[in-house]
């Protein structure tokens, strides 16, 4: 199926949409593999928000006049398009934040800080980002309830009977990485919930690495809360999303107060909104809501499916050519349908910064460091590693040049 | 002064700079007046912004390759750039936020939250914003603090005997509108600071409608915190910035957690990182950073005593042409020295919702409704004011179709 479809997949074309991969340093032009950390954004979607600010730019909710009229329609229907895109049953369910880590945060403060009672467990991984591990181990020191991780083994696959142990009836919270930023594990969320739902504790699910590259319906994964972020899947910065179901949502109350949230107000008592408005205090995000619909428009001009395939193909061709190299130490599982579109390792003797040093020094962004997943490269036994992430501009000639400069690094630094 | 500064502000060669304001409906071109729910964006905004994402998109702090070193000097110069402007000792005190009120509810948690205890008072005026009025009254609920309303006088003005009265001993927060987006008052926040500080209580004050229109000295003003948005300056959606002191931010612990802001995570514990990341979890607001930096360069090409000048003269002459109806009460003090940009007032007979209707009918936007005052339009005695609000690029003629559209309403309404 994939090769099909990759056949039909016009890179060239897509790559005029994204003017700075054309930018050249010391006469050598970019080769972006920090898809991970933000993806680039193309040209429609910069178009579309300076579109918004040259034509309908307004305050939206409470306006009469028509370029609030229009702004609001845009914003309000950005929830729609967004419910649409992974499957939610409606605007109710889409609340806009500033970013994945503000989604957590969100789900930690207005659910879990009300919620958890001391002695409840929360249920992480081994591969959480900070943003899911470090909000929930400041709520649970709060309340007093007890965060267990899900063992990875050594494949870099959560070890599911790990998974069975701790997610029993004390189990209050299970929040997973959908797939990692750093093994590019896809973890097997819809059976984490599952087994969340048996145990009468809710899931939450950290999409951040999945919405962006790979078809996500999460009526399918039944979570109860999902996050994700619009700078990595080809939209603008400041913006996130938290899908969260509605009866959940409509029980909860808002942790952050302010304007357009509220339903009345006296000096000595509020009531709250509707949603998904009650979670969005204050004038939300209204110029990168129409990038991100944008962005939504643009994914989906390509295909979900191709996307995944392309960079499935990608990544896979990059972690056989790593491999054969017989120096590479590579993280998380071997290519298959667990394993999504990234791939972080470390040159034996070479320092993941200073290999990434050497790669800037060819124009090939990497990224070095932690990924924001310390604790489980305490794990992995090492302080950080390299990662090359894809995305649908990428090519394997790409590739070739990540390997290429491997001797250079290992030249000067083995 | 003002008088000069007039003469040499070009109104028509600023106007050039924002299309939308050449928009039509109806073959009517737009007269917009709600600048004090959002301004609109010059094109050299607009243009800062595509070019950061057609040029150096790419995540910030911890990537090596080029486009991430751009992207992080553009991101954290933005923070000393902001600093600069409003008189902040660095970039230690200025963290950005979504807006305004998520500014104030950081202030509310990490500060408020953890110091607030039972039975001290949370000081507040009739005419704060619910950004900060909802927001101290639920933390207040949670602490088991008491809060107080400085009282309005008929005038419009605070009444300071009444705030001597309310901040005492017991008072440990002070919380004040610098200019009410209602009333338009400017308030005596550097006399309710002091005020504040001979009992060892903090001030917090929303600048929300006060930086976008004068020259703001946050160190002249003393204040511990003070919050404003972008959107209402000529800059994004998206971001809002919170000044603090720096040893009161230092003590403070963060309230939202995740990536970017940590020094050291491990499966049990984790410690902040430095100022002002400690409060920026997860991938900030790059684009809209730049977006602000973009602004206040326009701003103060024009020259911040130039732009309050200008709106004071637009607002004064809106305030006398309203007055001069008969008809019409207008709500906040007379123009003066402690009057803003704006004029908020209700015509006899005819709704606020009704009015702005047919001001829409003649492409005039205004905003109608309590403009997240609830408790004060009760004060008031009204349910809702129309509101007309000024910016650098309005003009006295637009003011005049205001007051030509009055008869239109009086004749369907009244």
């Amino acid at each position: 199926m994939s090769q099909q479809n990759l056949e039909s997949l016009d890179v060239a074309a897509i790559r005029e949409e994204f003017p700075i991969l054309e930018r050249e340093f010391d006469g050598q032009q970019v080769v972006y593999l920090d898809n991970a950390a933000t993806t680039q954004t193309p040209d429609p979607v910069v178009d579309a928000m300076s579109d918004y600010y040259r034509e309908y730019n307004a305050n939206i909710h409470r306006g009469i006049h028509h370029l609030s009229q229009e702004a609001s329609v845009a914003y309000e229907e950005a929830h729609d398009r967004v419910a649409d895109f992974i499957g939610a049953d409606g605007r109710e369910e889409v609340i806009f934040t500033k970013n994945t880590t503000e989604s957590e945060n969100l789900v930690a403060y207005a659910w879990g800080l009300n919620e958890l009672e001391p002695d409840d467990r929360v249920v992480l991984t081994e591969m959480e980002h900070h943003a899911s591990l470090v909000t929930w181990q400041q709520i649970a020191h709060q309340t007093g309830a007890d965060v267990e991780y899900i063992r990875v083994d050594d494949d870099g696959r959560l070890d599911m009977d790990h998974a069975r142990e701790l997610i029993d009836d004390d189990a209050a919270i299970v929040s997973a990485v959908h797939v990692s930023n750093t093994l590019g594990t896809v973890n097997p969320v819809s059976e984490l919930t599952e087994l969340a739902h048996e145990h009468d504790a809710i899931s939450v699910i950290d999409g951040a690495q999945a919405v962006p590259n790979r078809p996500v319906d999460v009526g399918e994964i039944d979570a109860d809360f999902y996050a994700f972020s619009g700078h990595k899947m080809a939209g603008p910065t400041g913006i996130g999303v938290l899908y969260g179901k509605q009866d959940l949502l409509e029980e909860m109350d808002p942790y952050l107060y302010g304007g357009g949230m509220i339903r009345k107000v006296t000096f000595e008592e509020s009531t709250w909104g509707d949603l998904p408005w009650k979670f969005e205090p204050g004038t939300p995000q209204i110029a990168e809501a129409v990038g991100l619909v944008a962005a939504i428009d643009w994914l989906e001009e390509i295909g979900m499916e191709r996307i995944q395939a392309h960079e499935e193909e990608i990544a896979r061709y990059a972690y056989e050519r790593l491999e054969a190299e017989g120096d590479i130490e590579i993280y998380g599982p071997e290519p298959g349908p667990d394993r999504g579109g990234l791939v972080s390792f470390n040159v034996e003797g070479v320092h993941a910064h200073d290999l990434a040093s050497i790669m800037n020094d060819h124009t090939i962004a990497v990224r070095a460091g932690d990924h924001c997943t310390q604790p489980l490269h305490d794990r992995l036994g090492v302080a950080a590693s390299t990662r090359a992430s894809f995305y649908v501009y990428n090519t394997k000639s790409e590739v070739d040049k990540l390997v290429a400069a491997l001797d250079d690094a290992r030249q000067l630094f083995s």
